[in-house]
């Protein structure tokens, strides 16, 4: 395989699709379902696979798939999501389809004559509902019609996804069929940057993905006393801040303890009054704790729920701490993961088994197909930032193995 | 003295003065210069004042001003302000010139004779144009020409100070000549609510104010790297909540350590991003250090900055620690607060000597005149807010021993 030529061509794509057809600003790429710039997105990648001789469709909601066999007919799956985060950058999602797109035309003009099914799944990001996952979830039937009728609303005009998305021509009626699209699977790879800097720091070019950390959400309100600062003598305070300061040093203790790849954030911190001279009356701090080993990353939110209550309570308050959203661990497929080594050590670069830290749509394809991601650095970390920045030779490195491993799946 | 009916008339006064007639929302006590509601509370200070045969006056912006002697004999000051926090309660400032009346009123019953001048500070709180102390600061001249034509500006509407002012009849080009306010006075008592627990949770009635504390209104600014909080392993953060959160800690010990009535507080919290999926990048967090000894709040100060900026060095971050405003203390005037010690003792009802840890107009009063403050109790400590409570007797108690000490101080 000519890497270089792949390069270019993921190149031209990354570009093409970060011009001003294709986002709704010149500071980011911001792009999301039912905008024109999505629509032109789509019609972008059409025009490119059916340049290949796929057939492409859409589901009722809008979820690209496109295949080079009769539906019916067993398919392997590549693919991502080419919408982006509100302020985001050219390679999040978007690199993921344009690798699978040139994983297809590789098939195509090697004649490997591989049955496969490209697909880009709608609104990974929740741009334009808040709604992270939304397309795949779909597909794997985790909302509610409830959900898309009322709940799911646009940032941007408040108007349901039900709306929006018959106003855009679909037929969110039907959502319920759109479990079809991953019918004909046999498995499924998606390509994505990593997110984070382990690869870069480590001197890997690509990353196989063993696991999806599963992850807790939650929020913990720590209620204090809105006493004035000045005023108020030290021994007559119930200062939330001090529970919170508590409990951030004993979440890293935690998570480095729980060890197995455990992480714990605080990335929210919401102090009420909010003011200089004012003792909060009322603090929350959100958790995001993770992990692929589910019992080591939900033992770190029991007990980091049960000290931050104690540390408030040893101080006269009260905490409470809320689970807002929940996902396990989802494993990937060994069969697969094999294959992509043997194909990753005959290239001869750097690779390391890892992984992944953030959610992908794969994690809603899991349950029904044998599934593997790939990774490939991305610049400092950086994503969900205009600064985002990949390298397409290794996006190219990618196709190439990914071909080689559903090659060797085909054969056995 | 008839306390009980000098409670009457403060209750009268303060409840009037709670009317729709003198607050912009009848949510809360809403009032601040150059409204209505304002120039309404002035009115009805004026009329009560002149029945007592007070000669009123305004200076050229607007502090009000009442004596019983001639301009240019010797007058003992009493007084606070009667505007209010945008939220505020009934008795914040109004309480305490309405003690003043009754201080007044009692002078003329019972036929006293003490030369007297009450003075109603404009803009104590800073809801009009965001400038704590502002009438006192401009008789003190603690501001600058520029201030109030150009810096300070109308919170509702932008316009300048100086516009609003002229707009509302006064004459802010002759501001300069508002330190003649204070000419006459050979003392200066001011009472006011204590906006704190501490007299209520210890079970006195009047605190007698030692000094008022100075403080260091500061900001740590913690640069760390926003990267995602799933994908980053704890071995490659740059989370600044930690350094944030071991400088929480770490104040509460200095503090404490201090001792001499020093307090720290951290009262906001901004987290950039601030979403709860992303490590922040980073963390700004206020500073507010106060006390009554100098060297000891400013100690506890200096220390934590060095702390914050060496607790973000250990992790691999930076802080940066930069003052806002600072302030000394303001210690008050032993012979003024002997006497009313005296005359605390003499009523038999429990008192405590105590310093303020909230900053007052007599803050600008003390650089030229012998000042001292009474303290009363405000239920569970509760004010800026429409719940703010406290007691007419309470009030009535502070005018009986603010007039006996003035009759001593008189004779002396």
């Amino acid at each position: 395989m000519d890497r270089d030529r792949s390069a270019q061509r993921i190149e031209r794509d990354i570009e093409t699709l970060a011009g001003p057809e294709y986002t709704l600003t010149g500071e980011a790429i911001r792009r999301y379902a039912y905008t024109p710039v999505y629509r032109n997105t789509l019609d972008y990648f059409t025009h490119e696979l059916e340049a290949i001789g796929f057939e492409v469709s859409e589901d009722a909601v809008g979820t690209l798939f496109a295949r080079n066999r009769p539906p019916g007919e067993p398919v392997f799956g590549v693919g991502s999501h080419c919408d982006s985060n509100r302020n985001g950058g050219k390679y999040d999602g978007t690199m993921g389809v344009v690798t699978a797109l040139e994983v297809c035309r590789l098939n195509a003009e090697l004649g490997l004559d591989l049955p496969l099914q490209l697909i880009s799944f709608l609104e990974e990001e929740g741009s334009g509902f808040g709604q992270m996952l939304l397309g795949s979830r779909i597909i794997a039937q985790r909302v509610t019609e409830e959900d898309l009728r009322e709940t799911f609303r646009s940032i941007d005009d408040g108007r349901s996804y039900w709306e929006c998305a018959a106003g855009a021509g679909y037929a969110p009626e039907r959502w319920r069929e759109c479990s079809h699209v991953l019918d004909d699977l046999t498995g499924w790879i998606e390509m994505h940057i990593e997110q984070a800097r382990v690869l870069q720091d480590t001197g890997k070019r690509i990353g196989l993905v063993t696991a999806i950390a599963g992850y807790v959400h939650a929020d913990v309100v720590v209620h204090g006393r809105g006493d004035h600062a000045g005023a108020t003598p030290m021994d007559f305070r119930l200062d939330p801040t001090l529970p919170l300061a508590e409990t951030v040093v004993e979440l890293e203790r935690l998570a480095r303890a729980a060890g197995q790849g455990t992480v714990g954030t605080v990335g929210e911190i919401e102090v009420d009054p909010g003011i200089i001279n004012a003792i909060a009356a009322r603090l929350r701090f959100s958790l995001d704790i993770r992990g692929p080993v589910d019992d080591a990353y939900r033992g770190v939110a029991r007990e980091i729920a049960a000290f931050a209550e104690e540390a408030a309570r040893a101080r006269g308050m009260t905490a409470e701490y809320a689970e807002r959203q929940a996902l396990p661990a989802t494993p990937m497929d060994e069969r697969i993961l094999a294959e992509l080594e043997t194909a990753a050590q005959a290239t001869g670069e750097p690779y390391v088994r890892m992984h992944s830290g953030a959610a992908h749509d794969t994690m809603c394809v899991a349950d029904r197909v044998p599934t593997a991601m790939v990774f490939v650095p991305c610049k400092d970390g950086i994503s969900h930032h205009p600064d985002e920045d990949a390298d397409p030779a290794d996006a190219a490195l990618a196709a190439e193995i990914i071909v080689n491993a559903i090659q060797a799946l085909a054969r056995a």
